[in-house]
């Protein structure tokens, strides 16, 4: 975040558009942001339709064998967000609010549940698909809310935000070609919508001395492609779209094959739907009813 | 839940409606399913379109303080989320994964963030409320994923689930008659839909034995009213709409004010979108091509 960010929040906020919460990254969303949220997302199931894609969709928490399966923690463990709830009988009901009402960290006194956050659209699909996929593999659409734990004050960097997907599971090859036949719609459709973008080779924000590394040999393989636009920065474009290619990592943690029965390699792209929203604002101005007539009509039409 | 929610359930889920997570209480969602979900969501809003409500949407998770302030804890600690993360550095990391490959109980090693699921839509609402009210009252529109740790087996008692909300705060008979007139027309849409409802005087799962005293309370009293049909079972209808008068529980915790300096009153009703697909899909069948025309007619105009 560059010193503009400041601004651009405090426009947002003081437009209504975002509503503060009190914590960083977190902000209730007017009926107008809602409403472009939305118009996104119905462009973006409609861009895919040619896809015949299977869509299923998932709630914001998920199982936390999931997270343990997909080594998030290993990479990712600072934006984790696992559930912790309270098991006890009266007697520990009692010791819980005595910890609260003397102002203590009441949430050390509870246990972790079975489910945690869930920190992308798709990972609570591979476990569905354990076992073998169809010749040519499957493509699949998932949307909804994700969580990732990092507080920030820029509006581009919300810890819950809203991810629209289209995954392939299946050949190496058609994994890759799906992953860059997105980009290319991506682009397109961002383009159309008057965002200034480029498309980068980037890497996922791998924690610790380790992940340095991770980070590094991702970059080289160009496993990893984001389309960035303008959002607080001109300098430091923000990525509303990420496209990857896991090789057969999600393949070998849940046990999918391809149809030779090999290891299914998957590659997934995302919509940053809330990302794109305030690139939007940013572009066109906080008010949609004075956006440009030709992007009105493409979003609701 | 009786022995027929099983034979329901495990419909829902060869009819590919409900994907399994392995969790109980936690599902993926078929297209068909969010399809009916949606056009729902559509319908509440538009049934509610004469009350020039403020949409404001939140997203799945809110300042732990809000847990504190509406007491949650003190009523509901059994159903709380609050979300832990890691804060360490390389070897505390290095002490996680060790934690996560010996099988132990890793969560235990994280540390309690400033954020909690949220229990109901309308929860993060009172804190930016806080003021006073316009003379009159202000009404209210929020709807969104809520989050109650209470596996079962049940498919209509989710631990992640959507509510969709309109609120009233202000004055007592203004809050009174805000909860009993949606009453009425949830049972009107309710019922045009196909639906076999009741109204039900009820009161809210409170914790422990003091729970019990409070559960009877709010029951002699009426605060909570409900609207139940037959989703698993007969004998036992399942709530799918919840209404609510709270006094002046949220003016005081939130410090809200009516127009006339007095604590302002509040009251809420909530459609269970969830519970209302899933009782529309036990009344009229899985596959909603079949459902009456009227009904088609209505959700999908």
């Amino acid at each position: 975040m560059d010193d503009t960010a400041g601004p651009f929040q405090r426009s947002l906020v003081e437009g209504g558009i975002l509503v503060e919460s009190g914590i960083d990254g977190l902000y209730g969303f007017s009926a107008s942001y809602e409403k472009i949220l939305r118009a996104l997302q119905d462009l973006v199931t409609e861009s895919g339709l040619d896809q015949k894609a299977f869509a299923v969709h998932f709630p914001p928490v998920m199982p936390r064998q999931v997270l343990e399966l997909t080594d998030y923690l290993r990479s990712f463990p600072h934006l984790t967000g696992s559930i912790h709830t309270f098991f006890g009988d009266d007697r520990a009901h009692a010791e819980l609010l005595a910890l609260l009402d003397s102002g203590g960290d009441w949430p050390d006194a509870l246990i972790p549940s079975q489910v945690v956050l869930r920190p992308a659209a798709c990972h609570p699909l591979y476990p569905t698909c354990a076992g073998q996929m169809p010749d040519g593999g499957k493509r699949f659409e998932v949307h909804g809310w994700c969580f990732r734990h990092e507080p920030s004050l820029d509006p581009a960097r919300m810890q819950a935000f809203r991810m629209h997907e289209f995954v392939y599971i299946g050949e190496p090859a058609t994994a890759l070609s799906h992953r860059d036949s997105w980009v290319e719609r991506g682009v397109k459709m961002l383009t159309e919508f008057g965002l200034e973008v480029n498309v980068v080779s980037a890497s996922d924000p791998f924690f610790g001395r380790l992940g340095k590394l991770m980070a590094a040999n991702q970059h080289d393989q160009e496993l990893k492609l984001e389309i960035v636009t303008p959002i607080t920065s001109h300098e430091l474009p923000t990525a509303v779209m990420s496209a990857n290619y896991h090789q057969d990592h999600f393949g070998a943690a849940f046990g999918i094959t391809s149809a030779d029965g090999a290891l299914a390699h998957s590659s997934c792209i995302g919509f940053g739907l809330d990302r794109i929203v305030l690139a939007l604002l940013r572009a066109h101005g906080l008010e949609p009813d004075d956006w440009p007539r030709a992007l009105r009509d493409r979003l609701w039409p």
